[in-house]
């Protein structure tokens, strides 16, 4: 990375395994990879990374388990040799059709060395015939005959040779955005220092972007192919979907799966959940004396309510930075300490009161329960729950790892009386159409905006499949 | 700890070293040690924690170095064998005329193995004259010898046999409490079960009592003498200051060093933080649009300068969670990302406002700036900030690792500009008289309050040396 | 394991990386696989074992880099899915004409994840067409179709469901020997007992036996493709070589590689190292006081040629058993210790005397050389060199790692006046012919007996590649 | 160390635990220290290494366990502070009177922290009356204090500034020698080379000093202490035994510790070993075929009875270079695998012979039984067993660690047809007259030569205690 531009992408979501591979640019044999199980910052040490130097691009993953064995043969970027080079893919989500595509696959002989999805999509771009004659590969031509097999959920960065092709499936379901290196020069505010300036990098969130000096550019639009080389970013194709499907970015992203400073569809998380909040604080308000959180994913969701009900906001739990692997034999005082452990108790500000505790989601029922004990003990007059989006009811099958539908208080007998099964004095969910509107008020505005860009995106939805159980695609096994 | 009590004590708070010594309570010959460097969750594990049972009582000690260089010899508690059994000895602060002390012993012919003030402080309880006739251990006697000899500061654990003797030197300068194993029929609300409930725990901050299980009891006064054994707590002595020498609790404890949710003096060290605030608000106030902090310890000062002042109180940073060790080589891109890995900007939340700043204080004055210089370019119309503490001028010799005077912004020729030094529009810090009046506020009521039982505290004060230069008691080299 | 028969193969002679396979013998989905880089001690610890089981058979493998880059995809055995159910394979030995068969196999659209003969092998196998009616897998036709698309080298251990199939390539090139497992009965000398006794294993090299309380049963023979189940072991087929052309066993396996415990075509390695030690005291003569060894792999042929010289074989050196890693900084002195560090000087054993030190192997010529110069400085009058193998002058492509042609002594100037360049009074190497003849003596002898069974091995010989440049096939490239 | 003297000390047989402490000679308080529990290569890498420069001299240690608990606590080199500046003291050996010591230390109201003779012996020098008064050092007159206030068993390094105190006690029960490094330009064989070449090294063990390029200079004599400086090497005085005692080097050092290529009281333990085997050759000679040994260490005595009875000698077995821990479950099968795991057989050379095994020594007992078990099952037609040392049965209170009376086979009623319990055809231990003889024979032969100097070593005798209960001093408890 001395004195040139650099292309890259990352998504440190995932905390399961981590990856990168780099390529100088010039030869596609050149390859350098370097993958492992675990945290990022387990998998890469100095030494790692080092010998993925010099390089001009390079792609990298990390995992969240969703699909695939927890093994190290699944690990991404997934690199093949091809008659044509090598070329290294990253996935994030799940091909919903992938049990039909590997039986394809090893019916014409290939045979699949792990269970992931991503060594199935590098073989299909492999594969693509007609192979006797194909002697100059057309990466485009093969990679829209893969979204041609398989209409979601993917979000694909494929690398060869110089090249990194970003790719969003056409229901858009996983996000993918564009940043550009900020130039030394600009951010010492002292004008511009080409010599270490020009590069593109490619996220799933955008909040990655601040921490390596990148701003954010644009999105990936559903369907849309993009070549990324280094001085360019330029759009080959849009693969678009049936006629008269919406788009169906994951809704679940809003709520609780990215950081509140990523930027999806134009908006800011954090101003969403905020909003979120507010529609709450209309559906269900409650007498009270104070508004607070549970730390720290639902702050702006409370910090919404509060302003929307005229309450005070304040904080009535301190995270415990200590809190670390419990070694101890559990007896049975142990096991009843599981929340003391992870927060403190600020009695001060809450004894004798009548607290509203908002929270981001309720899924297990398991979380919340004993944290309204420990308010109460500590002197909370009364608890009132407000959760800041619907319960989740159904599996997902495009990226997100959901518990078991038995596992799922919403759709368990103790959620006809949920109030007197988490012990608190009321509680209450925001409604899908609640939440809908606050994730597409903004986006409508602006697409009635007339000086608004939208050509691509077509009619606008979101995947609300784990809330409504209404999948964006039919699902195939 | 199979169905019987448990006495012990835990400082959490140190990440140099950590170490626990186990007593059976029967055999002064056998303790159980286990020490290492680093983190308590390094240091510990499933293996090394059964090894320290069976046991009765305890005493653990995390170290945050201050004297004494970073090895493993230093690691606390220390042990030694003396001719009535062994002792095992922890100890949170620092001899003011510990050289004195040392070079007392060696001339006495002890050569001393460590540069730790443990060591120390065992040799000196092992060594008290009259040795020779000394066959029954007057352990009491041993430990006023000790007080006499040095005044602050020291809350130490000795633990000996069944007993464990907790002691704060006469000044109180640091934090010493006691809580109390809650019985986990209490914990069920049914009602006691005897078999697992009685027990003792002692701890430098009543934050940890909660996570265990315990609740919190009383504060160990300053100069007492305490002996805890399976049933009791016991005073058995009160070493006095000089006539007239104030208390000296560490204020530094209430500005930046304790967790919000401890105890000391009564109160909790949120409500100081939250009345620095409003002292603040009342001392500087700033025409502005919102309020907001630098996450996380600033954020009760931050919400009593919002309340005060009238402004709102909303977030423009979040805590990027992912940040770990960074192993990249240094270029000159990265360096200027230091701050930007930390955090996200919610940049939403304050475009084109003016942003008030609350942070808890400003050591060496290279923290505040990258971040100002960040709200500014994500779109700050102005940045104030204003520090809930008064600055840091002088070296702490009591136990508190203080930047040297020539790092100390506050004594460095930025500090006459430094609103212009960090890129802020005003910078202002709450004076010493405001940190004095928010901390002793709620205690002289409590003192004025003629129910108050206030017979061992004396006269009340703070060491504010580090603000002031103001030493409690005189330096010794 | 537990009463049950147990069939699986294992090679420790690498140090690479390692990997487990096992099946539970009923599901062809149901392998459980566990691989590393590094030492089998590192790779494996009783959790990751613990993970095999339950389990009736297994493959595993140790590797020894030759071809393939060292990095985890390229550890054994590699698994894949097929049509036909998972298979797994460990391969010892190089194609010849890897190179021809990845690039016919991309050719037909699959993509290849690694550099690893193992994995072309695999797909070759998965590959094998007519595909698309090949309902039914016929695993034994895919290995022969497998071996007529290359003719060396190999040895192949493949897993299908609970089939082992033990293939060694047409002309013999690796190692690969079966063993029977000894009833547990047997080994107490009480009489069989059934319940744990069946079972079957399969090594490169018949020492791991032992090991594993398992006894020797006989050589696969070159060609020769053998199905292991659970009661039985049976000759499926033998592919032929090409009319006229020798079988080629490595003669590198007998000088250097091989446990001198091991039995290759019959014979004890150690015996035909005996041999060599005996051939050389009749080639090569000396007058000398005594004879002796760089331990401890010459030590046969030592002792053969003190026998057969009449002179007394004396140690003179003794192993450091405490060498390590050297992390001294390399100053003048360190770096002229390299020899003394690994061992020790008998000095009083040969003061004064003429000394004749048998070596196995002299490949580039620099260990020799200190160890000359020890000797001397300890006293020894002269220094005579014997070496129990000929000269290393060619590469190896079929598994053995050879250094490059320039580094091999036998290729250099210096070659031509050796004993001056190592410091020696006298420098002797074995002939091809003494090798050959010290190899095939017994062998010879064996199948002129009329009572053996020598349908299948055809025409003797043995690759002598790197000594003579003879390669037993064209190669391909 | 660069281009300057060294002058160290190191004793490499401990596995338990390893320190260093080096100074730069210069100030008493510039010691630096690294110690650690485990073998030196996990306790010391090229970091540890770096922070232990620049530095002129040191002093290293590494722990073979016999009194003290394994703990970090106890490893050496123990470093105290003294009135005089820093001592620190490594200690091979165990103080037969430690108990007693300790007492009168703690009656002193010293604490001692550890349970080792280590800190016994710093604090015992730092402690040395008159104290008060004591304002120049005389650590030459506190180490004859320490000398007359225990007998045995010590070799200490005592490190003060710039000068290092070797001291081996009265009886001089445990080795200590004395190097020289030999000048670069004399390895070179090019003349002296003045820059890097002065320095001194003191070890246990002579054999240590090759493989750092050192010479062996001689030994420290019973009672000697010598200062070492880096210029010179300089008895500062003896310490006699009382009248009449012999010396009393520990004669299991011979048999069993030592290095073969070491050199104590002249000889090469090598020599020693091979002249055990031929006295154990007259003394128990057997009709055989062929006499071999238990690799490695026994294999002296075995050439030794080998060339005293005129039979061949022969190898029968071989070690297993990739033995290593044994993670499977310990079924029936595996725990019978125990010595085949260990150990290849060379059928071959033995079957249908008679065999004559030399083991070095019998302990416990359960070693030789399934070797002698595998050589029967591999075809050996009889086999014997000679020891070439005689039975141990008493307990070591001076630095060796044996096993308890109980476990000792000599203490046990099997011995008492011992022959029939390992399963040999015959069994004989060598007499402790002819292990006395084969050791002190050529130290008479030296000692009666005129030419030999004398001096200090008085009464020739040898600790065979382990052996016939006859310790040197009266045990003190």
């Amino acid at each position: 990375m001395k004195g040139s531009s650099f292309t890259g992408s990352s998504c440190l979501r995932g905390q399961e395994s981590a990856g990168i591979v780099t390529s100088d640019g010039e030869s596609s044999q050149a390859f350098k990879v370097h993958k492992g199980m675990g945290l990022i910052n387990h998998v890469f040490n100095a030494d790692s990374l080092k010998k993925l130097y010099p390089s001009n691009l390079g792609i990298g993953h990390t995992r969240y388990s969703t699909s695939g064995i927890s093994e190290l043969q699944n690990c991404q970027p997934f690199v093949v040799e091809t008659l044509h080079g090598k070329i290294a893919v990253a996935h994030n989500g799940e091909l919903t059709n992938a049990a039909q595509l590997r039986r394809k696959l090893m019916r014409h002989g290939v045979g699949l060395s792990t269970s992931s999805d991503s060594e199935l999509i590098t073989q299909l771009l492999a594969f693509t015939p007609p192979l006797e004659n194909d002697d100059t590969a057309d990466w485009v031509a093969r990679i829209k005959n893969l979204m041609k097999e398989t209409p979601t959920s993917y979000s694909l960065l494929i690398m060869h040779k110089d090249i990194i092709y970003a790719v969003r499936d056409p229901y858009g379901n996983r996000p993918l955005c564009i940043g550009r290196l900020i130039p030394v020069g600009d951010m010492n505010g002292k004008g511009k220092d080409n010599t270490e300036t020009e590069g593109w990098v490619v996220s799933s969130e955008s909040c990655s972007f601040l921490s390596i000096g990148a701003e954010y550019y644009r999105e990936v639009l559903p369907g849309e192919i993009v070549k990324i080389s280094r001085h360019d970013v330029q759009t080959l194709d849009v693969v678009r979907r049936p006629e008269g499907d919406p788009s169906a970015f994951c809704i679940f992203e809003y709520v609780y799966f990215a950081r509140p400073d990523s930027i999806f569809e134009g908006q800011m998380v954090y101003s969403v959940r905020r909003r979120c909040g507010q529609q709450l604080a209309i559906e269900a308000p409650v007498e009270a004396d104070l508004v607070s959180t549970v730390p720290e994913s639902a702050t702006p969701a409370a910090l919404g309510y509060a302003q929307k009900c005229g309450l005070p906001y304040v904080e009535v739990l301190c995270k415990n930075r200590y809190v670390g692997r419990t070694f101890i034999q559990p007896n049975m005082r142990l096991r009843q300490l599981g929340v003391a452990k992870k927060f403190g108790v600020l009695s001060d500000n809450f004894k004798g009161k009548r607290v509203v505790i908002i929270d981001d989601s309720i899924v297990r029922g398991n979380t919340i329960s004993p944290i309204i004990k420990l308010l109460r003990e500590s002197g909370a007059k009364e608890v009132h729950i407000r959760v800041a989006s619907p319960p989740i009811r159904f599996p997902c099958y495009m990226g997100i790892n959901i518990p078991t539908k038995e596992e799922l208080i919403a759709n368990r007998p103790e959620f006809h009386d949920l109030a007197n099964y988490i012990g608190a004095d009321s509680v209450v969910y925001l409604s899908v159409e609640g939440l809908v509107s606050s994730v597409q008020e903004s986006i409508k505005a602006r697409q009635d905006n007339p000086k608004t860009h939208k050509s691509f995106i077509g009619k606008l939805g979101h995947c609300t499949a784990c809330l409504t159980g209404d999948y964006p695609v039919e699902l195939e096994w």
